[in-house]
């Protein structure tokens, strides 16, 4: 099986300028078939203000109302995903912007409401694999916005890490696939405020007694279970870390380990 | 060669939901290869409009600046664009939203600055109709936004009726082609308030002659002209009509003929 690289990162990466060229020419550098998965960051939110919209809170959870949503895949699936994909097509990396409503790549179901109703927002269902190794097979780049679609014609607001996870154990199935995140840090950390605690690999046993021990931080846990579902899946090697992974060979980071 | 459909829309059509409707029914109907490309319609205004942004005019001309353009491309490029590619995939239509960036669909040079200056405006100078053959090979049906780039990660603005005469231009290279641009008028009138006036074949000569005499609509001819080039470049038919041709074998309205 031939080898492919997935990348997510932060919707705050792609907003600033310098951070967007760093991981353009990063990305760009990848040797072989790759997917670019970005977030939304923050323009969003300072769109909605500009509207005069109240971003929609329940029981200190963010809401995706009908007004919400328009903005998401204006904000997502137009300004930043073209932003990128232009970026790209400027250095020679032939990419093709996409939602999940683009060839059906990604379906999913609005969420049930429980004790929320989060609104447009989707749960992944299922990944179009065929069409995303017909557009690799071209040399085609997908760089992906953080949106699905219902296939009912409603499009859906979509955790960014959640499509990735979908999109790497789909893609596991043809390819070797090396998943990188990137966030804001290093990697995991014991202490989240030094990064010379980093841990540099780390097994299913390793990451739940230490979540059990409240070492790794909350906002980690998740990150970290679906990371180990990925490779449970399929996915060849996972890795988490900040922007300077992009484009080496090997991303540091913390690596996730069987 | 094999046929394909290439059907260009204005936005207003996009904007009403029961024209949508009827638009992506009658889209859908339309057998063997197609291409739908979209205008803007006037929600990019109205956005604008609503973040306190006055579209800037020049000698009666309007033009881009920085901020309209982030905003057609949220407006052209995510919602619009993303709302027809979702309603066609509910119907089971395999389609794929595209401006000019990804794959470097349409390429285009930022218009040159003379008596006007129209900010981030493009004039199309090349599509790439290898890619968009490799679409069509796999049955991808390519929903293309008047968006296109300068291959330099600059975005561009770009006027929906060149960009629909390039790529029926490009493709009539390896199709037949069947050019319908669906407007608000049944077809070229000779009495612009009477649709029993309708045209209902034109050669150049006799277009030409009647703009000469003034019966023909100003606003008709540019599209005309646009039309004729296209037959002239090896395009196998054109139609100018309203939006009950699409999915109609003959679509009606008025036929450009050599």
């Amino acid at each position: 099986m031939e080898n492919l690289t997935v990348i997510k990162v932060g919707g705050k990466v792609v907003e600033d300028e310098n951070s967007l060229q760093k991981l353009l020419a990063d990305f760009n550098a990848i040797k072989g078939l790759k997917v670019l998965i970005h977030g939304g960051g923050n323009i969003d939110t300072a769109l909605a203000d500009k509207m005069g919209l109240q971003v929609e809170m329940v029981n200190g959870r963010r809401v995706t109302s009908a007004e919400m949503l328009n903005i998401v895949v204006m904000v997502y699936g137009g300004l930043v995903n073209k932003k990128v994909v232009a970026g790209l097509q400027a250095l020679g990396c032939n990419a093709l912007g996409l939602t999940g409503a683009d060839l059906n790549i990604i379906r999913a179901v609005k969420r049930p409401v429980k004790e929320v109703d989060y609104g447009f927002v989707g749960d992944v269902i299922s990944v179009n694999t065929d069409a995303l190794a017909k557009l690799l097979s071209h040399g085609f780049i997908p760089v992906i916005a953080p949106l699905t679609h219902d296939l009912n014609g409603q499009m859906l607001n979509t955790n960014a890490d959640d499509i990735t996870n979908a999109v790497a154990k789909a893609l596991s199935r043809h390819f070797q696939v090396k998943l990188v995140f990137c966030f804001d840090k290093k990697g995991v950390l014991k202490n989240v405020n030094d990064e010379k605690s980093l841990i540099s690999k780390i097994t299913k046993d390793e990451f739940i007694n230490l979540a059990n021990k409240q070492v790794i931080n909350a906002g980690m846990i998740p990150k970290l279970e679906n990371g180990f579902a990925s490779l449970e899946s399929g996915v060849k090697q996972v890795f988490i870390t900040d922007v300077n992974g992009i484009g080496k060979e090997n991303p540091g980071g913390t690596e996730l380990v069987k």
